[in-house]
């Protein structure tokens, strides 16, 4: 099974890293405790919405643009395969389900 | 302040809708029980990683399609622009911040 906070943690902690940030600093800059947001990160924890706001905050970068990179990596998981271009909004038909 | 399970509920009840089924039927499917299922349409509970899965099984669709659709309303919520092409993954330069 495919677990949302364990794709989410891996591109928290991707994020930070990239930014050569410890976690005790976004932590502060996210006014999360250090442990909870470690947790997050390996995927031990859900974060809740307001948490993931505050994170995604700290790191300077649009939610929007955090959850597209979990569903791409997710998208890989599933063997989905990822189309060239994406439209603005699913059709009620493919909402309406694959199977 | 932009919360994930309000736009997560929001497209987990479109799709439910668009295919025509009952939050029994879906809950049914998915073990999960019509209570919860009820408060996570509404955004009012945060769905644990296992209850998605779940849930966007019994709606057969794959979870990275949910996530894309929920990220493709965040980021117009934030005004941030959607490119007509994505890339398989960010970069590491766009990981590193906007900001």
């Amino acid at each position: 099974m495919i677990l949302l906070r364990q794709e989410l943690g891996d591109v928290l902690r991707t994020a930070r890293q990239a930014q050569g940030r410890t976690l005790r600093q976004v932590s502060a800059d996210a006014r999360v405790s250090l442990g909870y947001l470690s947790e997050i990160e390996r995927g031990q924890k859900e974060a809740s919405s307001e948490l993931l706001a505050s994170v995604t905050e700290a790191l300077g970068l649009p939610l929007s643009f955090v959850l597209r990179e979990v569903a791409d990596r997710i998208a890989v998981a599933e063997g989905v395969s990822i189309p060239d271009t994406v439209p603005d909004s699913l059709t009620e038909g493919e909402l309406a389900g694959l199977h």
